[in-house]
């Protein structure tokens, strides 16, 4: 295999700008045979767009699966089919590129791991902001002892500005039938991986207060705030909403050793990225003999190597590997602890109280299922066909 | 009366900072005529520093009160004992600056307030953040309208590190009978007023996860995540600990129509004051047709007076105050918010559910009570006499 042939299923906002990238030549040695859609005005549009391309179409994506010539496809459909199309994927021996999160709900999660660990296709899973430098190098420092042992993550995620307008823009979305979630499980997957990517932790228990449509006329929820705590005692906070702007994207975690904080700032000014070592607190706090003594800090310059590949470079990564040329980047087996800690984070809004993980699945599909039975589906959609998404944070 | 003859009781670190300011001058038309401490020791060292001091000594505040030619008093005992000695002076008619917090529990603080409405006497607490130019400014925009209707409110301050020997430097310190809390009662009433004196609001239910001697052997809080509800729909986070360091202090508060966030930088490097204003976010939501729109954004540069005239600026205001030359700063009986707010809090903690305010102060009087039965005087205790608090973050 000299070229990766993909079928995309699901020309959405995501799947598309999937599209585009190959068709521009933004993925060496891959190239996109095959399409998977039920609305044939998408594919009317991308035939109007890309009058030369070479691909076949189809209605649905099992249709694809069955029957295109793809050596790959990437699921990009509404985030309750991921699980299923991967595994169908999986079980022709075809290799997966899942959208995120990898489901909504943690059973159909460990059905496709299962699928995937019985099978050995090749998986990964859309995680495209592990690719940036600042969350490379954090997990680098963090992962190499560079903060000591964590004491506090806190993570205000809150610059996924939405409007009404978005949440009408297809029927599925933030309905509890079609979407199964809001924020957490349409933006915020990538940083509820992150969290856990970053610091090599998951915690232990969280206590969330879920809004659910507070700022929109949607069922799922449009405000979060979390309470986590871990097992080896740290604690923090997981702050987001789709009604704040321009919102903030700060993460900071302080450890025995030292702190790192990283932050957004708005109007694509640079990041602030800064990191102090420190002399270990919890040693001196206990050896100093001065009551308003204080450990020896020094501010450490971060340097990265600059790169964020995104997108492209998760599919380039996933390309080179079919290729047997380079390491996976992300197991898409990992997709899972995302989806614990959202679903970990639902149901204890649903419930009002703190959850341990991993989640009770049983429970929690009765509670996803009671929302799903009392779902209604949206009257007033206004669909807009393609929206160029470049201009969302990371998504 | 040309000059305001002020008696301090208790001369431990925060009463001998301020016996200082009026010895260096630091207060026009002021002077100090009377020291009460029960430890002559402090006695000692005060009159070595400063041998030609014209003060009266007494053992107990009580006596200074009763006997000593004074026109006010400064209150700057352990906390249980504010209220006492405040209320003893304004039966007597005599003036009162007492020290943050205005008291550990509701009740006595009620009654301090009862007696200062009945008596008239003027009374100010020593909440010195109040002066800083940045809170002031912030304060300013917010009453105006400048961030529209607030919806988060998130504070990150545990910039408060405190070793296991300041813990050590006093019997009371850090424990139920001798301080009745920690890091809320001790290093955060100042912004447990701020955030209610700055955003104009107070919450309407908390939910604190409070931990309990987590980072040192004490019996009372030193670390808090404490989300918060408010009656207009607006939530918050509120973050502390006295083992992070160097710690942030970080906040940011976002409402319809902009966002101001205040970050104090580490090693005295200046302040991040970022100010955006924005159109009416919830009136953009429901109007705007494109799924990804924005409201327009404008950052603004903040001019404030650069003026922080911090403790001795309460001194300097409340002894112009009692000449007729200027309007009080801080009326005394807004001490309460702050105890009603790490009040809250505290119950929550030790109820572990989220609790109402104003709370209730005869369930959080049992509740403390049940802690003081249980509370044990410390034996280590390798007492420091008068440290200087000036590195201290604005204590």
């Amino acid at each position: 295999m000299k070229t990766v042939k993909y079928g995309i299923i699901g020309i959405g906002n995501m799947g598309y700008t999937h599209f585009k990238s190959f068709m521009k030549g933004a993925v060496e040695n891959a190239t996109v045979t095959a399409i998977a859609d039920p609305n044939e005005k998408r594919w009317e549009l991308l035939k109007k767009d890309f009058p030369d391309a070479q691909v076949a179409f189809y209605k649905d994506g099992s249709e694809l699966i069955q029957n295109a010539d793809v050596d790959a496809v990437i699921v990009a459909v509404p985030h309750y089919d991921h699980p299923r199309y991967s595994i169908e994927a999986m079980e022709k021996g075809i290799a997966v590129v899942c959208e995120k999160p990898a489901g909504v709900y943690t059973r159909q999660v460990k059905e496709m791991n299962a699928v995937a660990d019985r099978t050995g296709v090749p998986f990964t899973m859309m995680f495209n902001q592990r690719t940036l430098c600042t969350y490379r190098k954090m997990r680098e420092i963090i992962l190499s002892g560079g903060v000591g042992e964590i004491k506090r993550v806190n993570w205000i995620i809150t610059n996924w500005y939405r409007s009404q307008a978005y949440y009408n823009s297809s029927d599925w979305r933030a309905t509890w039938t079609g979407e199964g979630g809001g924020v957490l499980f349409n933006q915020c997957p990538h940083q509820l991986d992150l969290i856990q990517w970053v610091t090599g932790m998951t915690p232990k228990t969280v206590h969330a207060h879920c809004h659910f449509g507070k700022w929109h006329d949607i069922e799922v929820e449009d405000d979060v705030t979390a309470y986590m705590e871990y097992e080896n005692g740290a604690t923090g906070v997981f702050i987001t909403s789709t009604a704040d702007w321009p919102g903030s994207n700060r993460l900071e975690v302080t450890g025995s050793r030292g702190t790192i904080i990283l932050e957004e700032f708005r109007d694509n000014r640079p990041a602030n990225f800064s990191y102090v070592q420190t002399d270990d607190e919890r040693k001196f706090c206990f050896e100093t003999k001065n009551p308003f003594g204080k450990p020896t800090v020094q501010e450490v310059q971060v340097e990265t190597d600059g790169k964020n590949p995104r997108h492209v470079g998760i599919l380039q990564n996933f390309t080179n590997f079919l290729l047997g040329k380079e390491e996976l980047f992300v197991k898409g087996q990992e997709g899972i602890k995302g989806v614990e800690l959202m679903d970990a984070m639902m149901l204890s809004g649903w419930l009002n109280k703190a959850v341990s993980l991993p989640v009770d699945e049983d429970v929690y599909l009765a509670e996803l299922d009671k929302r799903r039975a009392a779902s209604k589906k949206k009257t007033t959609v206004a669909e807009v066909e393609n929206v160029d998404m470049s201009g969302t944070f990371g998504s």
